[in-house]
């Protein structure tokens, strides 16, 4: 899939006249057209809700952009809890799927009237001695074990993976919650990272669809809702094949024909819990070059870091890069693209045919709209970005000022001795 | 080597306390005996000096106790230089060793009276730029590039770093410097990283010191100090061999007097760059079990994640873990040590034989004490710990606060909507 910038060269500098770069942007255009076109992939399905992860882009403005479209929000801590409540999405807007859950996040998402999504069989018991009672709906998250193939080459080792219940785990929580009082019954598994197949999602689907019908015939529960999860994921390189979302709904649609309508499980509704496919693509990383280097490999030096952007630090992970306003160049350079960590993995591209950058050339790192700025660190002292949103009228505006030193000091603001020389 | 922790149940318990876990606590005796260690292994040498990596464990009580005998602070970054300022450390106390360098860092560490330590030929421009004129004392950094074998078994690969300027640069750079007024130069490598071998550094040295008697008889100059940087490792597994840095210096000394004081260089300075080193054992993670689980694996939830120690995430990074108070348990049970991030990655340990382990007893996670607390991020919104100092009669301080979410959110206070909501 061709990897086109949404931001040209004269707009980026616009927007580095007021915003110096590193910074992320954002592109409304792209997250709008896209949030609808997953919501009417789903359309057939009455009770269809996206739960955005929130963890992928914690952005308040972002969050509310995706809420404006009928999106949730998925949450996994107290802070994203405090995220979403400040957006004015609670109550079954939030789904709570965390797991290793401390006491005071359980009590926070019940009091908001979030949907508590059971990570493990004993936080029953935690959920009822912190609450006192159960809450009307309750949903379980389900972790098949061994390897789990869910199409021709798409498989990962969810028995390796820490989350969710047994089935026979399932079973009893599910019989437990009915006895103490629970109505309302969802499931929900996450399988597989990053897929870039349509057929992850109607695999998943057919394996939880007829879990439910095990569920009605064996419990006699009918399930409210089933939750997909994540896992649709993007194309980060040129060649890989991008997920068609429509498909992708059609697929889900058959296998909820197949199975569930004649199982009488017409009204379970389908919930999806994705964060990168909502968001990666339609953010980037703003960068300047401002040094290049000649040793034993071409380097060319920018100023943003893992700090901005660690997941090719931390996975490798391939993040395609437009040199702005040499779309059309020759990419007939091979450059190592680094950041300034004391630390050799702080490279955002290794070995990149390129076109020749001079510095002051702006970078547009694509696909940092997911896990980008939330997999921030301070690494060395550096700090992380602004965001910016791109507005579909052309205009932006700052959706989060960039980190400052005081910031990064702020938690010595106790100490009288280095708080006149940290925090001025 | 035994692994043993520098904290009982007890005294964990009586922080605990005050500061609630997770929270990083810090070894005074560890870190005082360690620091009388590596001036006395490296007392044969007049101007020796360790340069703390102040990127190891970024906190101005550490390194205000480290330069209380004698250490100065390697930096690469302007947080680093604000931080060692207001510790007092400046002047020649300053190694700046950064690399891909914005302009204003430069400047701050010349305003200082740091040492500039030199990654990139092209630098040589920037400073002139910059500054106006040359310091009269220049470090340069060499890589040697190519398969870096320092001795059996120890051996990178130099020539994929991004670090440093090839030899012709190098002779080059002293060059120029010397035509701009340079008096004073100095030569740094950094070539392998958490070497847990005697030999490393004495190889090391062998190169340097060849080097600069090359230097000497082809330029004319003398260097005034050679500094041997990073690299030298700690045990962090149990069957690892620690590094005995009195054999260290003597095996360094040795090749001193073979190389250098036969060329009439015997008044070279020894630095060193040490972080891991000096900071990495004398500093533990606490952490409490909150969770139990029992599916596939048997996991173990604890109260700390990747944000307060990344190493287990970003690189697989093994760290020792012993339970408060089983000391002397059997290790016979096998469990998944998790945190709770939305990121399977989040275990401090895999398959790891520990005694049983009930919910609330205390982990102590060994060797955290430099690049620990440093590496932590803010994923699922989750907040960075506290930090602890253990003095040597067994009193304790606080030397850092914990996060809170009103940290976390600092950067959304100029957004009047979310400030009330967020910023509370």
């Amino acid at each position: 899939m061709e990897k086109k910038p949404f931001v040209t060269l004269d707009k980026a500098r616009e927007i580095a006249e007021k915003i110096p770069t590193p910074f992320h942007v954002y592109d409304e255009k792209g997250i709008v057209e896209n949030v609808k076109a997953v919501y009417e992939a789903f359309s057939w399905n009455k009770g269809y809700r996206e739960f955005f992860a929130v963890k992928a882009t914690p952005n308040p403005f972002l969050m509310k952009l995706l809420a404006k479209f009928g999106c949730g929000m998925d949450c996994s801590s107290m802070a994203e809890l405090v995220l979403s409540e400040a957006c004015d999405i609670t109550g079954e807007g939030i789904m709570f799927s965390s797991n290793d859950t401390p006491d005071e996040e359980f009590e926070y998402c019940a009091k908001l009237g979030g949907i508590i999504n059971l990570d493990d069989i004993t936080h029953i018991d935690d959920v009822l001695r912190i609450l006192g009672s159960m809450p009307k709906t309750m949903s379980c998250r389900f972790n098949p074990g061994g390897i789990y193939e869910a199409a021709n080459g798409i498989m990962d080792n969810p028995g390796d993976a820490k989350y969710g219940m047994t089935k026979e785990q399932l079973f009893e929580a599910y019989k437990r919650l009915k006895e103490l009082g629970v109505e309302r019954f969802g499931l929900h598994a996450f399988l597989i990272s990053n897929t870039t197949s349509n057929d992850y999602y109607p695999a998943l689907a057919k394996t939880l669809f007829e879990l439910a019908v095990e569920i009605k015939d064996k419990l006699g529960i009918e399930l409210s809702f089933i939750n997909l999860s994540g896992g649709v994921g993007i194309p980060y390189k040129p060649d890989d094949t991008p997920n068609d979302i429509r498909i992708i709904g059609e697929g889900v649609h058959r296998v909820f024909d197949e199975v569930l309508v004649p199982a009488g499980l017409s009204d379970v509704a389908i919930y999806t819990e994705m964060g990168r496919f909502m968001m990666g693509p339609y953010g980037a990383l703003i960068t300047k070059a401002i040094h290049e280097k000649h040793t034993y490999k071409e380097y060319i030096g920018v100023d943003a870091c893992a700090a901005n952007l660690m997941r090719p630090a931390m996975y490798g992970a391939y993040h395609h890069i437009t040199v702005l306003g040499k779309e059309n160049a020759p990419c007939d350079h091979t450059y190592d693209v680094t950041g300034s960590l004391c630390e050799n993995n702080d490279k955002f591209a290794v070995d990149r045919k390129l076109p020749k950058i001079e510095k002051n050339d702006i970078l547009f790192i694509h696909d940092a709209g997911a896990h980008g700025f939330a997999m921030g660190y301070n690494y060395n002292g550096r700090l992380r970005s602004a965001e910016v949103l791109l507005h579909e009228d052309g205009s932006f505006e700052v959706i989060r000022r960039a980190e400052t030193l005081k910031d990064y000091f702020s938690t010595f603001d106790c100490f009288d001795e280095f708080k006149g020389k940290l925090l001025k």
